[in-house]
């Protein structure tokens, strides 16, 4: 199977699991409602799902998944999977938060995607590119380019996420930006590959919660790394911008 | 025309002229891009064409917008448009900016609507009720009923908003909630009023910002004032509470 359509049913089998759960979940903010977690069951019945179609696909590759731990972790070819990225966003009614599943090779991520199933999106990334399908058509990616980080619009999910010296390096790539906008977890680094965005950035990232957005935002030209510039595949303090001179740009503001 | 059918038609009329100017606004952040703003053109057409709707069908109301002013403002019947609530979303690829218009009759709200065009997410308030229509089908709105101000998930679109003392008092409150989520202009006021949240504020609203979502919120059981407890329909500092007890919780945290 081409990789974009194993990517498509991904984004389809976990929808089923997560869609009908979304807004139903209100009722968790009530600790009344005892066992009615629907973002939790919502998280395993999406990454259960996911397991089935990669083992099913690729029965040699190892699987990483945030809610369900890791196996064949020997294997050169591992599975990244976060079935919700943006659990706040999903129990407060906000469709920004997605599912992510990205494959590494060597450690190195090599395709991925990130589907929001409220509204229909599916951003990825494969050896052919970085792709949307959803409302208003089906496109290739390619980042923004502009020239300065004055004018650029940054996302990040909250700054309360920075604290103490990470908060004001947070703070100086805020003020050397145009447009800052919180709240969006994994769908500001899609922003950025579609595009609409030059910069995402947050911090104490696991693995499963970058690895997925890496070659969708590579392919569409943009960068991933750390703060300090080193590969995202582990996670940690993370930022992606539209360009490698957009890169350097923020990454020298953080620094000071 | 009954005002349910008529709600339907701003937002359609509406979505046709901000949909298709939608994530085509990359390119307002490139100064370059001389004569090219899809936000503004989206703003303006918006609104002229909710002003044709409202003439045609109530040609002796009058209408008050954000972007093209005041018309018959003696009449008793005033309609509000705010035809992009969020335009920093909207510049930034994100679907939770708005299309807002409500009724005010002797000043006070009485019918409004928030539409979101990339969801296809309607919600809307009339002397019949509040209701959502839009992915997952139509229903009718009812808000959220928690006891308790430390189970309240909060929305604002961002701490910045807040200066000096009403920095304070903000902080106070989103000490004293469960959870704070930011960035989502108009869309945290639906979210109240659709039961996903609880408490939604903002500061230095005009009018157009607060008028359409009035209805929407009480009609489906909840209350919005300003800070101090005041009609929230000349805008101001605006609090939404999913219950008058939620309210009444919220503004003695403000007061401190």
């Amino acid at each position: 199977m081409a990789m974009a359509e194993f990517m498509r049913r991904l984004a389809a089998a976990a929808a089923r699991e997560t869609l009908p759960r979304f807004r139903a979940a209100g009722a968790v903010a009530n600790k009344y409602a005892v066992g009615f977690d629907p973002v939790t069951e919502a998280d395993r019945e999406a990454e259960r799902v996911i397991r089935e179609l990669i083992r099913a696909e690729f029965p040699d590759d190892g699987i990483l998944g945030e809610e369900h731990g890791g196996e064949k972790q020997d294997s050169h070819r591992i599975w990244v999977i976060d079935p919700i990225d943006g659990t706040r966003a999903f129990i407060s009614g906000v469709p920004v938060w997605g599912t992510l599943v990205g494959l590494t090779v060597d450690g190195r991520a090599v395709c991925g995607m990130m589907s929001q199933p409220f509204t229909g999106e599916l951003y990825f990334g494969t050896e052919e590119g970085a792709f949307y399908e959803g409302p208003g058509g089906a496109r290739r990616l390619s980042t923004r380019q502009l020239p300065g980080l004055g004018d650029a619009t940054l996302f990040t999910t909250t700054p309360a996420l920075f604290a103490g010296e990470l908060r004001d390096r947070y703070d100086r790539l805020e003020k050397a930006v145009r447009l800052a906008r919180y709240g969006t977890d994994c769908y500001g680094f899609a922003m950025v590959a579609a595009g609409h965005a030059d910069l995402a950035v947050d911090a104490g990232l696991q693995s499963y919660d970058i690895v997925g957005l890496i070659p969708v935002i590579e392919r569409a030209g943009g960068v991933v790394t750390t703060w300090d510039g080193g590969p995202a595949e582990k996670g940690g303090d993370i930022i992606a911008a539209a360009t490698p001179d957009m890169h350097a740009q923020a990454l020298a503001a953080i620094r000071g």
